[in-house]
């Protein structure tokens, strides 16, 4: 088994935790934030750009892959990574958020979903095992179950039988996913049957992907525990709570994770999807969670909203027209080390590419950065501390 | 004086010519191609990416810059090098160009150009001394005067008329930066009075700048000649071609080439503006220009037409969809050694701005690295055969 999670400290005054996830290729630190690569690119940045940021995993969306450019396609030219020029980790999600999302005409039944594409209105069907067999076609380092991200606000009802019907197919995940890496286990290397291009080396999937488990539950707490408790049950390589940040109030998503976190195994990376604001990544890792992805800081920066410690900067404003200062003072990105807010301000109103590379690369360092401080703080025993600090500077403004 | 060009060395069997421009921001080998930057940026790039590419001199738009952002305020913030964070040389047009061809509503006068923005409708009007004084406060290395681009087709009637013009404003914009030149000299370092902006060193302009003449006449062989003499009569530090390229026929643009440059000084660099595509620059090279610039690279990778040295590639294609070849077997070129076709067309297909990225980070590869062949070329005596192997390449296809 190459994925490997190691818990390294825990915090002595928070449920904080330092850790370290290895895989094929190579380790991540957490807890670490994932910029999220839809189509097979963080938008408007390079792999090389990612890797002087210090992006150490990044996640890219099942759903929008398997409809352009085809799941099989991406295996013929040699997996993900080898596609999109990242030798990183990559994590996959299961196509069934964006399927509850993004598609009208959707039937869910016990076997999957039936929907049409979003993109030209195909027909297509996903199910645990369709999902996971996408995923594996992908090549990702780490591959998420396919659940179904109830809708907020739902029933009791509405949730307890969504909860159900996800940890179903939990199981049928990780049976098709297990009965996958024993078949390719027996052949060793699975090759690339009739790709007939020369450059591109045997590909090998299943046997190294990771499986992670999502808890869902809705907004009841006594659910959120019951699903923590049925996917540990199961058994993953990691655990995801997914359902939140879908537009509840922030004390309320608090809460359900700490009605779900500490019924997950210590000993297995927690990931809470889809979260979140700067504020939630530090109150969510206080909570105990090791991983996160969110769309927030790569599309803020391409609408000109930008992270500061003192809070975000619209830099489309006219006070921003003459101003020589950087985004941030004292911050060592890219973009602060060498242009100004006034360049900025003027590369938005003339809808530049620059504008959205430049915000980009400040806010996705804004939020590696982030992550890295907190883990500092962590390992030197002053999370709390760090925490505090983080919630004055910010009142400051 | 800072601006020098040495001319290194004439071809045995073309008028192809070998030089170099010295700058204040350095050295230009000629013959050169220039990127346009229109907006105070290359499209989709940084100044770091154009170096690398081995770019030494980028052209920008004083119309664009003087709409948006405004020259004055590009002048407060340090000048247009320090805005867009590139050191080297840079070449701004006079406007003249852009208030013909975007602007409906203009009236043109002896005293001037009367013209609404394309931007907002709001009216403006530019004179050979006020585009003179725009390109000073912007800073560009090279400045040009500003010219009446004559339309095509155009009567011979209005030709010379146009041309008479602009040889009246030639005089005028030499005039006004000579006064301009002995203003500055005198008061040594000219200071950013008012700016207030502690980190911006004193800014400097006229002392140091360029000034190119423009030879106009249309597409009459007499007038040209006429134009080149009586422009060449006025004196400037370099010499262009304008209204070429306007939709004529190629041989009729290479015609009034032939018809200009032998009546331009040897000891001076030469310049065809707006030209072209690669045939152009050999074949206009081959008559003994030194400079050009042309949107068509980057205009052009942003709608997925890509050079190579066997003709276009459009990338979208769908007979590209799974190939894992890069776009030019061989090229150096970052995306030539990272990504495939089939990768560069999923982001087409996309409209992910990486694909503007990749293709423009290509094609201005292509363009600098044709450049070098010529010069190359030139140095070795070896001009006339490199042109008929670039033939024989694209026709093969």
């Amino acid at each position: 088994m190459v994925f490997e999670f190691r818990l390294i400290k825990k915090d002595l005054h928070t449920r904080a935790r330092l850790g370290k996830i290895t895989t094929r290729h190579g380790q991540v630190s957490t807890p670490v934030f994932m910029p999220v690569g839809t189509q097979a690119t963080v938008k408007a940045m390079t792999p090389e750009e990612l890797k002087e940021i210090g992006v150490e995993i990044i996640l890219s969306n099942t759903y929008h892959l398997y409809l352009r450019p085809g799941h099989e396609l991406i295996r013929d030219m040699g997996g993900l990574h080898r596609f999109m020029h990242w030798d990183r980790p990559i994590l996959t999600d299961s196509g069934g958020y964006q399927v509850f999302s993004h598609c009208e005409l959707r039937q869910i039944k016990d076997e999957g979903v039936y929907f049409q594409s979003h993109l030209d209105g195909s027909k297509h069907f996903l199910s645990p095992e369709k999902a996971v067999e996408i995923q594996e076609f992908l090549g990702a380092d780490i591959i998420m179950c396919f659940d179904e991200c109830t809708p907020y606000p739902a029933t009791r009802d509405y949730t307890a039988a969504s909860m159900e019907l996800t940890h179903r197919w939990a199981k049928r995940c990780k049976d098709f996913h297990e009965t996958e890496k024993r078949r390719s286990g027996e052949t060793e290397i699975k090759k690339n049957e009739g790709s007939g291009f020369s450059p591109i080396p045997p590909f090998s999937h299943s046997p190294v992907q990771a499986l992670f488990g999502i808890v869902q539950g809705g907004m009841f707490n006594d659910l959120r525990k019951e699903s923590a408790q049925a996917i540990t049950e199961i058994g993953f390589d990691g655990y995801a709570i997914g359902g939140l940040s879908v537009g509840e109030d922030k004390m309320l998503m608090y809460e359900m994770i700490d009605a779900a976190a500490p019924f997950l195994p210590a000993a297995k990376p927690r990931y809470l999807m889809g979260v979140g604001t700067p504020e939630d990544l530090v109150e969510a890792v206080a909570r105990g969670i090791d991983m996160f992805d969110c769309v927030m800081p790569t599309r803020n920066a391409r609408n000109g909203t930008l992270f500061t410690k003192r809070g975000k900067l619209g830099i489309k404003s006219a006070r921003y027209a003459n101003d020589p200062n950087p985004v941030e003072d004292g911050c060592g990105c890219y973009t602060c080390r060498n242009y100004s807010r006034a360049y900025l301000r003027h590369l938005f109103a003339a809808n530049e590419i620059l504008a959205a590379r430049l915000g980009t690369t400040h806010n996705l360092y804004y939020y590696t950065r982030l992550m890295a401080d907190i883990r500092d703080a962590i390992e030197t025993d002053r999370f709390q501390e760090f925490m505090e600090g983080f919630y004055k500077i910010a009142e400051e403004g």
